[in-house]
């Protein structure tokens, strides 16, 4: 396999920004679906793929989600076309019957390790919210992750109870073992508005061989 | 921005695949500098990147590593021309005035609550170890992530006490606050040891629009 041409690399990492404010242009359900369609492929320990993605973007789930992001974090995410919380299902092992098939014993091992599960679900969450982030990048899209928020907040009004699951054929919100993990705005950025970036750690601050 | 093509798309995530088994072709350190200089880049909380990575390629280093695996990870990990012990530092926060200069409070703030450092050390280094392995995968490289081993005896082995640091200007391995995170082998896979992929979950089971 060949390296990625200089562009792509740009478009995905070296020139790419976090952004916060965003031009009138709105992210369609088409894109999104591609966008999940190509990081879902991501690895993931065990399959798990325990990320769990809630796509806020009407005027009454902004207005939901406002009341627990930090102060400084409010305009850009109230003005952002989308904002995805990047959450994980603490029972994610109810589904490797499907994913890791030619491993029954998986699930039961999980079932019977809370902290196991609770490990796995917030690293590979993780893992996938930065999939979904490249692959974002990889559509043309820019980014506006943060964490500056009340994770137990919009644990309680997204995720806590009996909430309508548009478009859910498994019905993991009511049972409320979904958690937050990060929040992302997306949408296409105005890059008239960046500040200039900040600086990396050097190789050798961050790297070492053995 | 344009989308990436297919075959970008496909070599990034679609078609990539978790290797077991390695061609013979060594990794070499231009290499693993071109996907630091690039995944460097990817965005983390208040800039903190609070990933470290151990190259692992010597005979000496890969038999100490050895002892810490699962017994299932031994063989792919062992014949791996090289494998990465994606770690994060808890002491992110002392290099915070050089990455977040514009607001000296913040290295404040981390130092007084141990809780938002852990984390935020997890979480953003899980970040950081999935942006490592798309840009290896950009620089045409395969990659092999696990997590079936034993993280303090790594910690323990890797992290502790006195270790030599080569190639660091900075001392973090001495003072035992590195902690391992996952392990990843990289090298260049051999396609026809693969076995076909298992399921990923369908849109409706992950996503919601709200």
């Amino acid at each position: 396999m060949d390296p990625l041409d200089d562009a792509a690399l740009d478009q995905l990492f070296r020139t790419a920004r976090t952004h916060n404010h965003w031009l009138d242009k709105p992210v369609t359900d088409e894109t999104i679906r591609k966008i999940y369609d190509t990081m879902k492929f991501g690895p993931t320990s065990a399959n798990t793929t325990p990320a769990r993605f809630v796509f806020v973007r009407s005027e009454t789930a902004k207005a939901r989600l406002r009341t627990a992001l930090a102060p400084g974090n409010v305009e850009k995410t109230m003005s952002a076309p989308l904002t995805v919380i990047i959450a994980y299902d603490l029972r994610f092992y109810e589904k490797l019957p499907k994913l890791f098939p030619h491993s029954p014993a998986m699930r039961d091992l999980f079932a019977a390790n809370p902290q196991l599960v609770e490990t796995t679900a917030r690293r590979n969450s993780s893992l996938q919210g930065a999939y979904f982030m490249i692959a974002a990048r990889a559509m043309g899209l820019d980014c506006g992750p943060l964490s500056g928020f009340d994770n137990a907040k919009v644990d309680e009004i997204f995720f806590a109870a009996g909430r309508e699951c548009e478009g859910c054929d498994q019905e993991f919100f009511p049972e409320g073992h979904v958690r937050s993990n990060f929040l992302c705005n997306l949408g296409y950025g105005d890059p008239a508005k960046l500040f200039p970036r900040s600086p990396r750690l050097e190789f050798a601050e961050a790297c070492t061989f053995l």
